[in-house]
């Protein structure tokens, strides 16, 4: 059923095949010679019978946002081991303001390059960094801060557009609107320039509702293949943006393969790694070690890193009241660090110096919520809302430095609590966009939770969230597998739409719209290639394992409430 | 794993087997000999380690709201073929004012009971009805509003607190707070006389959230032992009520079998059959087939009826304006009878005829939303609105009656668009209970309509519906199959309870941070028993195939942040 692309590293299979009656497209750029990669779903005819006569109509095409890159693009040859193309590379050179290293920066890095017994498994094809030169900045956030609109910026106007210029749709999103909210801190459009290979996104919530999907190894399970086949595999299903959560072995070359594999940003937590380097001893984190975990990322092309810098020697002990403590990863080891050397943490100590060395190549800053609750009891106490005051410093210091940032939030909170957690946030933090994960509505439901949170993140979406961490039925329970990640991913695009629609999103109803024209009509075909998960309704339609007629096995021939509401109509004419 | 009750007729398996370290406990009455079941987790101590010596802390047995019946109870003995233990039948004897019949009073219930080719699947025994004695009332309502409080009554009242009693929380459920909201139609209490198998439970938007799931086979699909077999699950799960659907063949034979198992009222759509008896021929509908149908159905027990009594011949046509139409089956049917015939449909202009006969048996009626949107784009509109404005006046006239009734809500509805229908609910309808479909917020993702809709139910819930009518992943694709049920219910029972959390309902939390409390100190049994869905939890548990210790595959042992936090308070203490 699949195309499958194999290379003697990767074994995995690679799912290249596009969606059903759909076709990439691309999109051309007015102020740069831009391509801009969108899908378009096309659509059989609404025929209609009268008087025994069969007439056709056309019905539009539907341009969808597509998150997918290349991979479903089957006149680009697909080569793990080379990596993608590298989409951005001439705009940034054209710049003028990076140069191209003659080594890579990061001491570690050098080892990893150098160290013969990981040959088997390393990305061969490691290129060489950019940096800014010395005196010039290369941000999205500066150069918006200029007046000046970037390619990136004119390609997120348009794919925010699908077809709304087609079809005479007002859209608040021009290019200069788009820069507009960079410049104010209000959307972060992550660029790392050493990650090429990404479309061009953005995160705001003037903006379509993006969702981010969690992907890495453990120290108990899953191995590289299976990662690299997770990263296209979720961005397939609509992940607008990555993170590379591994705990486990050789997350160094882990990530190689994965970022030159990726058409969408990346993230990850430098901590993580940095742990892995002094052997999960949480004592022996220093900024040293740190600094150089963020230097082999930057130049790696990660896009944004999550960074913990909120939690204060002084709030640590707020955790103590909770029913379930600290359940933040970083969180809890920024804050045993802190408790154990009996002062502020690097990272809030040489926050300055992380944005210096971020604003070099364009990485933005996810500002963690090491003290996010991990359960409703938890939800919007003191321990929270102090650590969300010093986001809000730290997200300002970050502007300082055109650094692009934005804020994760909650976690496990009661829907009646929503809303307050999104005012606070845009207060406190000046505007920057909210990146939650969830929020989970409730406790109760382990394999599960992609419902209790999706049921939050729709809320919280529709009240200003810009991003969404997707969550999948194994949260709490174990890493997800394939299966799951598309489960959770889907999960997460219906409440991204959901909130697209109750904000009024510019043509976000189109695609509803013409699903609905093709359920009405009983064109199940269209129904189900418009649908986030084509393959899966036509699978559960099959079940009934009946022609495709003008019924479903729910209510069968004579008890369908279309059908007959579709005859009545042809008897009023 | 499952205990199986098998008999002749009936070959499925039917799930017996307690929720693991589950026991089903009755609490007794006050005001009466009562004995209300609930289900009873026990919990195993927290160990702390502190110094080399470990302590142990006893955790509170937690008391869960049970919709399981008997089944789960090992104590009694289930035998399909004769039906549950008549619980309700002597209140209802005590009570004096009904008596029971000589012979069926329905001519089409006498025919199907003589004819010989249905013996093979008939249930063997059938109980003669009751009904309310010349010059008597029997409902719930009636009861009320004398000042009454019923055996009934004082149930729910104890059902509804679980153990808040023991844990000293406050409740305002008390048993003449239930008298209360049922005398002033804010509450309803589904008990039909001739179905004293099912365990009093109660619908307002003061009580819990209720969640009805629907079986029934459709002409392609299914048969009765497949029903009654989902019947009986999705009471397990937590479906509170059951809604028969069926459309099929032999539809009053399986809804015996199904009202004879039932421990939860159990709801139809009386014109589903009554189109049956036509030959599917909506022209030839009327009001006496439909009348006979009524009374059949009544003294076989069904708890409430759906009656799309609503659909007004000067509304009809409002749907032309719509993107797909009429999608409520029955509304779609009385819209055409309404057509053809050129005048109100009998269900409007019987309705008084309609509340005497329910009144006789207490059997409550669901007013149908004939002209509940279909999609986004028909949300809201004037068609809908025109008939909750009769359905309110229809309201009344069935409290004038003394029958219960509440109101069946929409459909799809984007999230903005949702408060605007509870609140035109509320006040157009005087405070009747809202009973509602989802809403879905968006249509692009058949095959997942169940979270698409969970996002709309919690949100509704939380507003003010009392009931939400659950819907399965095969929604707009095909009949559910068992798995479908049980995900549908268990979907369905978390936006019910994220509403609970928000409603403040009393004592909801307690399971929350129960399991919560379970999760942050490793009890994964505890935690899992305490879900929703003990199986599942366990199932994804194990696929990380490590030992039961302190971390998950989904972060590994160093990376387990609950752990980290854990250690952390021990450094501290």
């Amino acid at each position: 059923m699949y195309n499958e692309t194999k290379t003697p590293m990767m074994k995995s299979e690679i799912t290249r095949t596009p969606f059903p009656n759909s076709e990439k497209i691309y999109l051309d750029g007015v102020l740069y010679p831009i391509k801009v990669a969108m899908r378009k779903v096309k659509l059989t005819d609404t025929v209609e019978v009268f008087n025994g006569e069969r007439t056709f109509k056309k019905n539009g095409d539907v341009i969808i946002y597509d998150t997918s890159g290349p991979f479903t693009d089957p006149d680009i040859p697909i080569n793990l081991e080379q990596g993608l193309p590298r989409l951005r590379e001439t705009w940034i050179k054209e710049r003028g303001d990076a140069e191209l290293l003659t080594d890579i920066t990061s001491e570690y890095g050098r080892t990893r390059r150098t160290d013969k017994s990981l040959d088997a498994f390393r990305f061969a094809h490691i290129a060489l960094p950019y940096r800014a030169k010395a005196g010039k900045q290369v941000s999205q956030m500066y150069y918006a801060k200029q007046g000046m609109i970037t390619p990136e910026m004119e390609y997120v106007s348009i794919r925010e557009n699908q077809n709304n210029v087609e079809l005479g749709i007002e859209s608040h999103i021009t290019p200069e609107f788009v820069r507009k909210e960079i410049a104010e801190g209000r959307a972060v459009l992550p660029a790392n320039i050493n990650h090429p290979e990404a479309e061009p996104m953005i995160i705001g919530r003037n903006f379509l509702v993006k969702i981010n999907t969690n992907i890495g190894n453990s120290a108990t399970s899953s191995g590289i293949e299976e990662e690299v086949e997770k990263a296209v595999w979720s961005c397939r299903w609509g992940g607008d943006t990555l993170m590379d959560l591994s705990t486990g072995a050789n997350i160094h070359e882990t990530r190689e393969w994965i970022v030159r594999n990726c058409p969408v940003p990346v993230g990850t937590v430098p901590i993580y790694q940095a742990l892995e380097k002094v052997d999960g001893k949480v004592e022996e984190l220093s900024w040293e070690i740190y600094k150089d975990t963020l230097i082999e990322q930057c130049e790696q092309g990660v896009d944004y890193f999550t960074i913990h810098a909120g939690i204060r020697l002084h709030n640590v002990h707020l955790a103590n009241k909770r029913l379930t403590g600290i359940v933040s990863r970083g969180g809890s080891i920024l804050s045993k660090w802190c408790l154990v050397h009996n002062k502020e943490s690097f990272l809030y100590e040489h926050f300055d110096d992380i944005c210096e060395i971020l604003a070099q190549y364009d990485v933005a800053i996810s500002l963690g919520d090491g003290l996010r609750p991990g359960s409703i009891h938890d939800a919007n106490d003191e321990a929270q809302f102090a650590e969300l005051d010093t986001l809000g410093e730290l997200v300002q210091r970050a502007w300082n430095h055109n650094v692009q940032a934005f804020i994760e939030g909650p976690g496990h909170v009661p829907m009646h609590k929503i809303k307050e957690n999104m005012d606070r946030q845009i207060s406190a933090c000046h505007d920057a966009p909210f990146y939650t994960l969830g929020p989970l509505t409730t406790d109760i439901a382990p394999g599960y939770d992609h419902i209790t949170s999706a049921i939050g993140a729709a809320q919280i979406a529709w009240l200003g969230t810009a991003m969404l961490c997707y969550v999948t039925p194994k949260e709490h329970l174990g890493l997800p597998n394939k299966e799951d990640v598309r489960v959770g991913v889907i999960t997460y695009k219906i409440a991204a739409h959901a909130a697209d629609l109750a904000k009024g999103h510019p043509g976000a109803q189109v695609r509803d719209n013409a699903l609905s024209k093709a359920r009405y009509e009983f064109r199940w075909k269209d129904q189900f290639n418009l649908s986030l998960d084509p393959e899966r309704a036509l699978e559960y339609f099959k079940e009934g394992s009946h022609e495709e007629g003008e019924y479903c096995t729910m209510c069968g021939p004579n008890f369908c409430a279309m059908r007959l509401s579709r005859d009545l109509r042809q008897c009023v004419k």
